[in-house]
């Protein structure tokens, strides 16, 4: 049976963590601040933007959401952001995706100061993470808490046959260069992969992140393997579960992350941290 | 027995295409002009510069190159830099690599503007590459000239499993990012790589740039397998050769670069015509 690695618990060390660094920066006058900009009135979108700012309430971390109207025009929502970016009481910046068809999401991402960028998604930052240049470089929230798990449950990388299923630029990428950098040898598999599930079965980690329930099963997974699932996905009566059927893969993985209480709980943490981290460095 | 991807002939091809762009941009008036800095006085980087500045010469490109004393300090070298990125009648910049040891190269690399980065290597274009946002990005030029041959060759990449051996920022990963893009599912090895060479077996194309002569041999490669050669060592005799050992290769594999004249014609011919591209988007 695999260990379970309690992303719940380890959120909550994070989270503690951050409350000291923050009180100790509010002591030296310094509070940290999040501004959070939701365009138009996704459901799902104004429930992640809320618990962000409970969060971040909660840890002391000052947080401001901006609503714009779900026809605001890019060229506003930039002017916003620029405004946002020249503002030395804002620390990070998010947008929350997806937006409105009008605005180009890559756009936004640019505009973003890479000093602000609260996501790590400005290419400035992907470049410097891919070149193994982490000296104040925030990077993806997910992919980075997933880092933390590991180091945590002492999941020795380095040399390791990692394969990443899915290539999205939130994850899937970040992911694997995080896992390059730390030594591993990492495979990326996508939807074009051919055999994917042949490949899967090689990985000595595997991490899934499709957005498909139960997409891997516990034929695909190798013996002893560490398997890290980052799907967030409702089964056919609308519970919240992973990509891995996780009630079978747990008996052949060494480490296994649940769904929930595994990789959801540690990315919000890891974008507190973060937004800490670039309040500390604004003023470096 | 294998094709022989001709990357000579390739090369001569996409410079002829290059000069025929120079001579269009030269009757608007604008003339394509490559700055070249060399610091010290290395001697390969001697060649890899008259190399560079005599084909841009050749296909009517404009070519300075700036020479620094050895002990330049950092500073001074990114003040020279920053005068070119706003030097109007400057289109594209190269540092030659290495640096000596006071200078930072990655500072000098965030240095060039990224609309003057003749090599790529930037973050921001990194950043780009990595999330397929491709208008108006430069690239790192051999991998560039590799994506080139394989479409000459008509390779089909999507879906292929291929390994990229060597993970350096001017080959390596932007070589991955190049095939991701392109759909195929990509494994970066390494030095760390555990049982490298079962691992380069399964490769449908396998990509070798770890600059070790006659690194991979008949036995390491599929049959059928593309088979491209990044290498430039010198055997025991001072002979160019790759970091496959080519005359057992070509048995099995269904294409093969040879070396030289396969992969190394086609950078130089690349960075030409990258530096006629930045010269367009110039006046965008």
């Amino acid at each position: 049976m695999a260990v379970i690695i309690d992303g719940k618990a380890l959120a909550a060390e994070v989270d503690q963590d951050t409350k000291k660094q923050v009180d100790s920066l509010l002591k030296r006058g310094l509070e940290p601040h999040l501004v959070v900009i939701l365009v138009g009135d996704n459901e799902a979108s104004q429930i992640y933007v809320r618990n962000k700012s409970r969060r971040a309430e909660k840890l002391g971390i000052k947080s401001t959401v901006i609503k714009l109207d779900a026809d605001t025009s890019e060229q506003d929502l930039l002017d916003q952001i620029e405004k946002l970016n020249t503002d030395d009481s804002v620390h990070a910046i998010l947008v929350q995706m997806p937006l409105p068809d009008q605005i180009n999401e890559f756009k936004v991402i640019e505009t973003i100061s890479p000093k602000k960028d609260a996501d790590g998604f400005n290419p400035v930052n992907v470049g410097r993470l891919s070149a193994g240049q982490m000296d104040h470089t925030p990077v993806a929230c997910t992919p980075k808490g997933i880092m933390k798990m590991l180091e945590k449950y002492q999941v020795n990388v380095d040399g390791k046959n990692v394969v990443v299923v899915g290539r999205s630029n939130i994850v899937g990428k970040p992911m694997s260069y995080l896992l390059l950098n730390a030594n591993a040898t990492v495979t990326v598999a996508h939807s074009h992969t051919a055999n994917l599930k042949q490949l899967t079965k090689t990985a000595d980690i595997l991490v899934v992140a499709v957005g498909k329930t139960h997409f891997i099963k516990v034929q695909d997974i190798k013996d002893d393997a560490v398997v890290i699932d980052v799907g967030m996905d409702r089964d056919e009566n609308g519970k919240l579960t992973g990509d891995v059927e996780f009630s079978s893969a747990d008996k052949v993985a060494s480490f296994i992350t649940p769904v929930p209480k595994g990789v959801g709980p540690m990315t919000i943490s890891m974008l507190m941290q973060q937004t800490v981290e670039l309040a500390k460095w604004s003023k470096e």
